[in-house]
């Protein structure tokens, strides 16, 4: 028995990937991600959600933000990292896990699990799902 | 080794949600759910589908038509309860559930689970996943 | 030779509609509205847009902002008439133009239509499209 | 702690399905599949990715393109076997996960499961999951 | 001035298209064809609307229904002609004009325009538009 | 009377936009684009088609390609312009019709006009709209 709420933002950002399997992807170039977060939890609260949209929409609003209209490579938070898709949907995750702990997004709330997932396109996405 | 089989609904409700945290949301207004079944099971029917595509659309449709064109906060059936998207996943969610166990919907299947998605914009969905 | 630009947005409403061609939807029911407005323009301005996407985004939101959350049947502003999705793309529409016209909106642009469409489901959807 | 990539693809297919219940679907009809197929890892490879997407692009593609354009009621591979969109997920991923073990798609990686949903319509979709 | 509303259907054909240039798809194959249809008009009527979207949807599923679970090629309707998608938009925009023309969709409506929209996957579709 | 037909690709590029009303986006970031082609005329060719699909996707795939996994701020054909999504889709567009003009895309079909669509996210997209 699981309930879920999922969210939707996106981001709009410019990076290249270090690998020869890249290809081109190697060069200097960028990509919209449209990012869902995802909150799974076994009881809904007394207001009958799994944790409050309102909440949980600011708090991606916020990471999706520190993230966007950014040149991923000059930032020291990515040094030496790629930021693929997948590296990108754990960053979210792992930043909103970190509000999940904190008791800033929910408290109270005991979640199975976040899930991020990130489209990089009409045929390409990624996802990462952990424990909060 | 999971099969899944989804149909996709939808139905149009007015409600209200009664607690702070909804904002404005407290206000009567209203939604389009588009409404999303999906049944799992590890073995096929000797037909070779999870569970028949025809019954299992109009065993939701019965469920949306109960639910659609209505006014969700005059009718008894949810007195007391906020109708949040959560909440009408799992009643739509545990309707289906009775079909299953009647023998009405699949006679002969087993299932592993249940999902219903409710999809309230094209940024906010919510989920509900249940044993049949 | 027309550039457009469109941003899409979002409102949730309770309303019911008159007439006996509306069947159950006679009843207070509610509906999601996915938004999208369009500036269509024969040239782009010095900065090589149609029109700042960032205030088109506010002005929609201020004018979907205006409507949702709300019984459209006891708003003194859709006094006997229908709210329709045709009616309501309208009135956005109207209300994007009078920003057009007062130059709040895009001063100096010379828009050839501006287009609203209105989804209420996956599978129905009504625009209108007027001169700016 | 599970990382997901998913590719798009899609193919054109003739064919008729046997038993009374598929109804108007017994006559030789067809359909679009659009296919995607996933794969999950617990862990992300030294480049940060799950698998190499364009060489799962690649893998898919090669997939879809030995069923798309044909009608497979001639097609010797699924002689006397209804060929459902559930049952073509399972061929399709059985197909990726031959791939996989014989160190032609990801050398060294261990994925968890490898997924494929083949959506048939607007309204419908099936997916199949198995081990690696 | 102009107000649109559209709805949305689906059929499911076998067919092949003779022309060197269609490569692979000279083969019987299929598709899944996502239908919109959709109609213009300057003025709403007294219920505020373009044209009822319950005779709108029926009169679609008429049409998609007497072609869907067909293999064209045997259908003597199109006898000598290639069935592609573009063909097949204006055959069910023709019929929608012929209902209109006979009174039995939109007594008292005068449209400016009928646009039928057929998507042959999430990469290519077709449309034709013409008048009532 | 009108056809069209349209296909789909994506390119993924980093660029900056320069003058303040672009806030952020003054800065190096990126952006996936999901492109839509589409080819209008009033007449269908021989085979019953506004144009080969085949040819018109690989035209545009040469089109996207060359554009790609680029940073646009270093490319000498965008020197001194913003390459905002209006501008692109004029680029793309120009170059669609400069091959339907020299007779390499499809000799002997007269269209009325090439419309380009980028989709910048799943809230915000441009178009542009030329005779051929």
């Amino acid at each position: 028995m699981t309930f879920t709420v999922t969210v939707r933002d996106h981001m709009m950002i410019a990076h290249s990937l270090a690998g020869e399997s890249f290809g081109p992807a190697q060069q200097l170039h960028g990509a919209t991600f449209v990012v869902d977060a995802s909150f799974a939890a076994t009881d809904l609260d007394a207001d009958g959600v799994v944790v409050d949209i309102g909440r949980v929409t600011a708090a991606l609003a916020e990471i999706t933000g520190s993230l966007t209209y950014r040149n991923l490579d000059e930032d020291p938070r990515f040094a030496g990292r790629n930021t693929t898709t997948e590296v990108l949907c754990k960053v979210i995750a792992d930043r909103l896990a970190e509000q999940v702990t904190s008791g800033a997004l929910a408290p109270g709330q005991q979640f199975q699990s976040i899930t991020v997932t990130l489209h990089e396109s009409h045929i390409a996405w990624a996802s990462y799902t952990r424990a909060p």
